[in-house]
Order: structure tokens, then sequence, then C-alpha cells
């Protein structure tokens, strides 16, 4: 196709702009980055204004829309025949302290894509689309990517509407008042393939400035709690050789996270994030330690070696301290591996616009995750300065926004110009 | 003197029977345990009814009673010459959830020795008493010792006084309700020599089977507050090379505290006892760990070095691990060498009476530690069970009480008797 079409940088930046308005949190002297930050809940009252502005740019792009039982949005523009749409999108909830990009810039590239064709009258063979999905953060409601999940068939509908919040509120309450309880069935509309544009949430791109990242596989994900009992004592008068310190043995279990991903290598990544002992005073050996351990690697069978060597390292613990270790595990998400072809038309429109990308590993979970589980699916990541995320400092400049739209514009007309 | 005088064991049992009942906790087939645990914080109305059970015990024995400005209590025996008094005692308030022994033992076995020596009609060269210190655990004012670190003269009355606990109150308006704000100076009676009878609150003795400790060193203690800071960042996307983990920085320090422990040898502890990472999420890498140090050794000089050690270790964490560790002092407290006289009266004491004993150090904190400074000073100690303390399960058998008490009994007796 013509390479002289081109998203509208200016467009792009203004919807990303006002969008960021709904929700925009109070900044002030002593918080001056808080004045680009948004918080905007799934089914809150921002997001029904979010949504709103969302569907009205869909409407004002002549977008059939769909709004499915679960809140999920999308909006087709047909094709030259009637076949499954090639689907572009992401969410456009946030966080509760969050930056404007995560997610929003997905939807927004989306929507700029479509109105770059039709401004251009450029059709397509298949249809196109923008799909915004609900709760994506799961901040408010748990499971996050609820609304994709469900989109795929992995939860229930009925389970989904009856999800209580953190706040005490139910998701099927709070989705009816602000609205977007829609007709549709999830998963009415089959995709033929879906493309996420994304920030990456991560400092590889930023660093080696390179402008595009062409995401081959979400890593997998072990969530594990660990309680290492010994005995709480007096710090001053029990002897070294009498003491069963719960802390001392949690400090060389989380030593050994960071030698297990050393050990596994590749991308193996061991994190505790969380840690409390019991009874927690100066002067009480601890008694009880609770910490909990994330293990990512997009190989499967990897992560699954990581965790067995945290096993035996606890199980080494125990023995050597005197202490029982108990590991309880929250959460296994398995890696996903993207669909190649989609991969191959992400690298392809990169080179073929003369931009240059690094194929890549997501470590961090996205709606694109679920969709790959009903069609042909990758992520396409753009630089976030420092890979700070989840905050009001992530930043990815107006060329970046760009370069990452009309990657997403290439591919997307490559996916829905294949034959077959 | 005449070995058949011995304390009158069920007079002891009775009258620590007695007391335990002023703030007995409620227990209950959930919490049997709580059956025998006593809460009688400084200056609360249980206090103060332990206060006035002590001082009719202290009457009937016909002790002359007085009461100092901060509300320490000394029963005086008249000696058959006017000479500095022998003290005996203790403290009779205690930690929130506590046991019956710790502090009320000591001052209840003076009572009983007194009692039995009344009942004898022996009469001493110098005058012997009791003496119960205020608020020596230090949960509802701080410091702890308060009472006795005034009496030496190391807190001005007025400071004490004015003290606010950390309940709101203010100490003197409290000792002022309960009514123990007596009119004697603090230090107005100068001791001969002070002995305080106390459970060992470690394990030693119980485990070693030896029925008496000779305390001859209070441990010195250093208490540090370190703040390791690093970066927090996403735990899936951030690469193991990227990370500035001020958990991970934080539980080396923690290992590098047992290795300190070791290194130094002798009688050094080493605890951390608090922990707090920031943000505390389990997928976010630790941005910052606070953590508290705890360092014990008798030997001043050592404890001196083990904090060098720690100081030394972490300037190589902050050179490994990418983070800066800044370490606040909260407090240092000096060794205290006992009196060698009143250690070896404790210790022909108990050799004259046919009970085993060894020397020991005082790995806690007590009233006797402050009393060294203005005369003649030792402990002993008893068995405690598995060397619980601060809890209802604190727990010395009758037998060990008993025996306890005979040794505070005929050190008395020694160190009243003794030319000079």
């Amino acid at each position: 196709m013509d390479k002289n079409i081109k998203v509208n940088k200016e467009r792009l930046i203004s919807r990303l702009d006002e969008l960021a308005q709904i929700g925009a949190l109070e900044g002030g002297e002593d918080f001056p980055t808080l004045f680009d930050g948004v918080s905007r809940l799934a089914l809150s009252d921002a997001d029904r204004q979010a949504r709103d502005l969302t569907v009205s740019w869909m409407r004002s792009l002549s977008l059939t829309i769909h709004i499915d039982q679960v809140g999920n949005m999308i909006g087709i523009r047909p094709g030259e025949e009637e076949l499954p749409p090639v689907l572009l999108g992401s969410h456009i909830d946030t966080v509760t302290v969050a930056g404007r990009y995560d997610g929003s810039y997905g939807v927004m590239a989306a929507l700029e894509a479509i109105n770059v064709l039709n401004d251009q009258k450029v059709n397509t063979r298949r249809p196109l689309g923008v799909a915004a999905f609900t709760n994506e953060e799961g901040v408010r409601y748990t499971p996050g990517m609820l609304g994709s999940t469900v989109y795929v068939g992995k939860l229930p509908v009925a389970e989904a509407l009856a999800t209580r919040g953190f706040d005490g509120s139910t998701f099927s309450q709070e989705l009816d008042r602000i609205g977007y309880a829609g007709p549709m069935k999830p998963g009415a509309i089959h995709p033929y393939a879906f493309l996420e544009l994304h920030i990456e949430q991560g400092p590889l791109l930023d660093q080696q400035n390179i402008p595009i990242g062409v995401v081959e596989t979400v890593t997998g994900i072990t969530w594990l709690e660990a309680t290492v009992t010994g005995t709480a004592n007096h710090a001053g008068t029990t002897p070294i050789d009498l003491r069963r310190d719960a802390g001392l043995a949690a400090a060389k279990l989380i030593k050994s996270l960071r030698e297990i991903a050393l050990s596994i290598g590749g991308n193996q990544r061991a994190t505790c994030g969380m840690i409390a002992f019991e009874p927690n005073a100066i002067n009480v050996i601890p008694g009880k330690a609770i910490l909990t351990i994330d293990l990512r690697n997009s190989d499967g069978d990897a992560l699954i070696r990581a965790e067995e060597l945290l096993h035996t390292r606890a199980k080494e613990i125990e023995d050597s301290d005197g202490v029982s270790i108990s590991v309880r595990p929250l959460e296994h998400v398995l890696p996903v591996e993207f669909d190649p072809i989609v991969v191959d038309a992400i690298e392809q429109a990169a080179n073929e616009l003369g931009i240059s990308s690094r194929r890549m590993i997501s470590g961090a979970g996205h709606d694109a995750q679920l969709m790959a589980g009903i069609c042909p699916t990758a992520m396409i990541f753009i630089p976030s300065r420092n890979g700070i995320s989840h905050s009001p400092a992530e930043y990815s400049s107006a060329e970046e926004l760009e370069t990452g739209a009309n990657v997403l514009l290439y591919a997307a007309l490559k996916l829905a110009n294949q034959k077959g």
C-alpha cells in the first residue's frame, strides 16, 4: 500500500489528552507530577465518561458498536468481504494512581488507524475493529484482564457479574449503573486476528533506544506465599545456637531467589515484594515471617524448574535453621507464545516503514495473552521512559506514540488484506 | 547463721498468687494459657491495687514505708546500727500481656525474706529493705527502668513527671491519680548494697538444670535502624542486572548479622526483629526496606566492633547491590559489671545452702543495672521454663521460686552483717 498514508500525530495526541482529562488527578505545588496522573477504576463514574467519549469517537468514525454482557466494547469498520475482523485494542481502565498511556494508548491508536483509513478512503478485505476490554487492571475487581478472560470463554459471564470489588461493590450492579451491560454474548465476534499496542512497562526499549518491540511471548507467572515458622524469643538472652529465627531464615530464602534467577538464566525473574515478621518487635527474634515470591519466565519448563529449586532451597533452610517453611501457591499463569504470522506481520510493517525493532518478551500480563487463546495474536511495544508505568510519571514521547501507531496501522492492513 | 532458717514456700507462693489476681487476664476455652496471664501497666488502676497490696504487706511486716516523687516504694526494717540499708527488690508493673513472675517475684521474695527474719526474731547489723521501682517495663512510659533511672540521678524528676505515655496520658497526672506521688526525694535512702532476684528470661538455667544464676554482668545494647533505599520497579519486566532491590539488600544485611555474631563470638548477639518493605506489593521490587538491629554484648569493646562490622558490611552491600543504606542509632546502653563482693556473697550463699549455681550474664535490662551506679549490686536468676518471659506462659516451679528466695535471704544476711 501507499507508504505515504500515515497516522495523524496531532489527532492521536489530542485524543489521548482529552481522555486523560477524565479521572485526572489533582496535582498541586507539592505534587507536580500528579498533574499528569489519572485515576479511572473499572466501572467507576470516570470509566463511564471515558467509555462515553470512546463510543462517541467510534460513532464519528461510522463504526458499528457492540457492547457485550460484561461491558467489553467493540466498534467494527466493514471490510470488502464478510469475514471475521482484525481487532485492534486494549483497555481504558487504570490503576488507582496511574499514568495516561497504559491501555488507553492501544485503544486511541486503534481509533486513529481507522480514522486515517476513513480519511484516505482505504478499504480492507476483512473488517477492522477497535476493542476496549473491561477491568484489565484488576485493581477494583479480581481477576485482572476480567473482560478478555470472559470474552475467550475462560470465565463464565455469571461468575464475572457476581464479582465483589475491594470496595464492597458488585460488578453487575456497577456495570448496570454506568449503562454498559450490553446485549452481546462475549466472544460472539470471533476475530481473524488480534493486535495490542502498548507501552513496554519495562526499560529495555528506552535503554536500547529502539522504537518498536515485537512481542513474541508473554511471560509465565508463579506467585507463591512462604510462611516461615520458628520460635519468637528474647533477642538479648537467647544464645545463637538455641535460636530458630524465622526472620533470618526468610532472609536466606530471599537471597536464594536471586541465586535461582541467575542459575536458571535466560529471562528468569524472581522477586520478594512483600514481607511481614511476627511479632515484629525490635528486641524479639521473629517467630514467624511471611513473604511473597514472584517467579516469571517465558519458558514454562524453566519456570517449573525455578519453583522446584525454591522448594529444594526451602528444605535446606528448614534443616540448617530449625524452622519450618510452608509454601502456598497463589497463582500460576502459563507463558503464552504469540502467533508467528502476526509477529512477522508486525516486524515486516516496521521494516517496511524503516523503523528499527527487536523481538521481546512481555514480563507483564495483557488482554492479548487471553485473546491468543481464540485467534492469532501478537503485541507491539513502544518505549516507556525509564520503564516506569502504573505511575503519573509514565511517559512516552509524541514521536514514540506516533511511530507505534503507524506500525499498528501497517500490521493491521497486512492482516486485514491477507489471502486465505 | 542457723541454716535451718528458711523461707516459707507456701507463704511466698500465696503472695505471688494474690498479686497475680490483680490485672489477671481473662482466659477462656480458646485461650487456656491466658488464665495464668497478667496485665498491669505502670500507674494503671491495676498497678494502684498491686501497690496497695504490697504496701499493706510491708506494713504488716512493720516496715517503715517511703514513697518517692516518682512512686518508687521502699519499706525499711531497722538494723542494729544506723547504717545504710541492704535493699532487695525489683518491680511490680508488667508488659501488656505478661506472666506473673517477671519483677513481682523479686519483690515478693524480698517480703518473704523479711517475714522469716521477723518470725525468727533475727536481727541484722544493717537495716534491710524492700524496693519496688516504678515503670520498669517501659511499655506505658519510655524509658523502661524509669523509676530506678530517676532514683540514681540519671533522669531529673521533672522530666520523668512530664513523660507522655503511649496512650496520651501524663506520668505525673497518673501518678497523682493513683495516689503514689510521694514526698521523698529519689535517692534519699542511699543503700549499702542492692540485690535483685529475677527469673532468667532466657533458657540457660532451665536447659542446664542449674537452680541459681549468679549474674556478674548486664549486657550492653546497641539498637539501630537501617534504611535501605533502592528503586521500586516491576517484578516482571525489570531485568536482574537493572535491579536495585532494597528487599534483597536488606536480606543480605540480616544474613550478615548472624555472621557478625559468630565472628565476634563470646556472648555477642545480633538480631533483626522488625522489617518493612515499600511499596510492599507482590509484583513490585521493593524500593525501600527499613529494619531494626539489636546488638548485645557484655564486653563493651566487642559490642563496638560488632557495630563497626555492621557498617562495613552495609558499605559492601551498597557497592554490590547499587542501593544506599543509612544506619541510625536508636539506643546505646553500656554493659554493666556487677560488684564482685556482692557476686561472691550470692555465690557463697548458694554454696553454703548446698545449691548449685553458675555465673552468667543478663541479656535483658533490669533495675539492678541502674542501682549498680550508686551502690554495690548484683542479681540472682532462677530458671524460667524454656526461657519464656513477657508471656502468660512464663513459668518457674514452686521449688525453683523457693530456692531463689533462700539464696536471696542468705546473701542479704551476709551483706547486712558484713563488717566495715
